[in-house]
């Protein structure tokens, strides 16, 4: 709650999970929905919205905002297994919108659609009453039946992340000047960049389909994530903060702020994949995602409970965090 | 072009054209794409922005808003033969938004769900940088091959139009004060609430799947969208005056204001359909959408060429328009 206004979630929960009367839905309670398309193959339908001053910032590049619109939904389809098909573009432009910024939009939007192999379906262009504003909705396509929902973890899962964490939040932070961009080093570019330009780990969405119970990607921060997974299959977790995986920029921060350690683990906007993995799947896992050319890390298992997950330091002490989550909000 | 800056219609073909690299998306040349889903059913695929201030006013009703973003998106379905199926909202709220708001909205959306058979199947809630922006994409079904598009007119079929045209331009006309309430009388509240609550046609979709040749839905104007058939399908038409069907209030109006003619004829926002009809099907499509409730008129006929359509006066002579249609940018 902030000044007496519901969050993000509470609104969900009011008003919004209500209207989700179909079961391919999900309650609103997952990254994406099922919709039915014939007998072999299900739909994956994701929307996302980017504002600016609350998701980028006004001076950012087009190609790189417009690069952002996408790939967040493209990390969505991703950590449902999906493969992307389709998507739909909304833009609510500013009143002073150039032909220029336009350009350089889309050309974002055309080396995209090659990278990930996906293209523009359907448009809406509007003037908005304030700042830029882009939505998107991504559609992909699994198998029928084969959608990685967030409900599916079970006690005994391994959990792993794939690339490395914190390093997009610690690049935000370097941007609003909380962290400053020379006491950190040569990493500090790599930070910012993750900040600026996601990837999407679309690589990883047929191996996290075939081996993992249960996926996410890691949009609010990885312990707020991983609580969102814990909470749809009523389990709780444990995960060692010594194993999340690290830049080695990430690293040279947190040796000039070791309070990062908790931007770090929940500051989000990683777009990294969070997946409980069966023990049996684990290393077939590991092994796949390799060959896929991702990296990915055991940082912990699934447990039985309802409590939110624990992070463990070095000596198995619980690491506290004022918070579990970035809110967009 | 506005102050040196291309138009929507430029953007789109300089800039989102290119994007739309598979066939299924028209160009964006139609008012939604084609998915293959299956052997047997294709999905349609529309989006559609709404902004504070552009397509509606701050101090409408919310949950008249939320019900203006969905239903310009059924009729966009229904124009397209299509079978409401599922909704997509992203929502970016102005810094003053109130929980009784977003109440209001979701019963609104909750209230349409209900009238028209489709559900929300995810969202995405985020601050805006200024006023309230709604981005809705609707999915719709249709058996494998059957969608209608812009680009199927042929020179000799009948123009048909769905209701009445130009209520809602007129009632807009009445909120911002350019046409006087008073002056128009008892009708002016009918023109008002045209404005606020369009009426998608979705009991007329499988009539127009079945017997059109073309078909759009009036949204830009009468005049402009029927010249976005035309260009489409290559061809022209000539359409009377006195054939399209006006409401009382219009005629009340009319009366008062006979200038306000270029208003019913381009000032848009009627989401009535507009078809094509082959003249073989033509009293057939009459009485099967008399049938499923809704009045089609007899307004004209696609001939041959390249030119925008003509508008006839009673005595045959051209109306001239100073536009002919209503551009939201």
């Amino acid at each position: 709650m902030a000044g007496g206004r519901p969050g993000e979630f509470e609104l969900i929960e009011r008003y919004f999970r209500p209207l989700a009367t179909e079961s391919g839905a999900l309650r609103l309670l997952d990254d994406a929905a099922i919709l039915r398309a014939g007998h072999h193959e299900d739909l994956v339908l994701t929307v996302d919205l980017i504002a600016e001053g609350v998701h980028f910032l006004p001076e950012d590049p087009p190609a790189s905002i417009a690069q952002k619109a996408l790939r967040v939904n493209l990390s969505d389809l991703s950590a449902k297994g999906a493969i992307p098909a389709a998507y739909l573009l909304a833009l609510a432009l500013p009143a002073d919108w150039t032909e220029e910024w336009i350009a350089g939009f889309a050309a974002g939007l055309a080396e995209d659609q090659k990278r990930y192999g996906i293209a523009l379906f359907g448009g809406d262009t509007s003037r908005a009453s304030g700042g830029l504003t882009i939505s998107i909705t991504a559609i992909g396509r699994v198998p029928a039946g084969t959608m990685v929902q967030r409900s599916g973890a079970r006690p005994g899962d391994r959990i792993f992340v794939s690339g490395t964490v914190g390093d997009s939040a610690l690049g935000l932070g370097i941007r609003i000047g909380r962290f400053d961009r020379t006491a950190i080093g040569a990493g500090a570019g790599h930070l910012l960049d993750r900040y600026l330009h996601p990837q999407p780990r679309i690589d990883l969405a047929p191996v996290v389909r075939t081996f993992a119970s249960a996926s996410i990607d890691v949009s609010d921060g990885l312990v707020g994530d991983l609580a969102h997974v814990c909470r749809a299959s009523g389990v709780s977790a444990k995960i060692s903060a010594d194993e999340v995986p690290l830049s080695d920029a990430a690293r040279a921060a947190l040796t000039v702020y070791p309070d990062a350690l908790a931007t770090i683990l929940s500051g989000g906007d990683d777009y990294e994949i969070l997946a409980a993995v069966p023990i049996d799947n684990a290393s077939t896992f590991v092994e796949t995602a390799k060959s896929a050319g991702v990296p990915v890390a055991d940082i912990g298992c699934i447990v039985e409970g309802r409590d939110p997950p624990v992070v463990l330091g070095a000596s198995g002490e619980v690491v506290q965090l004022q918070r579990s989550s970035h809110v967009h909000f």
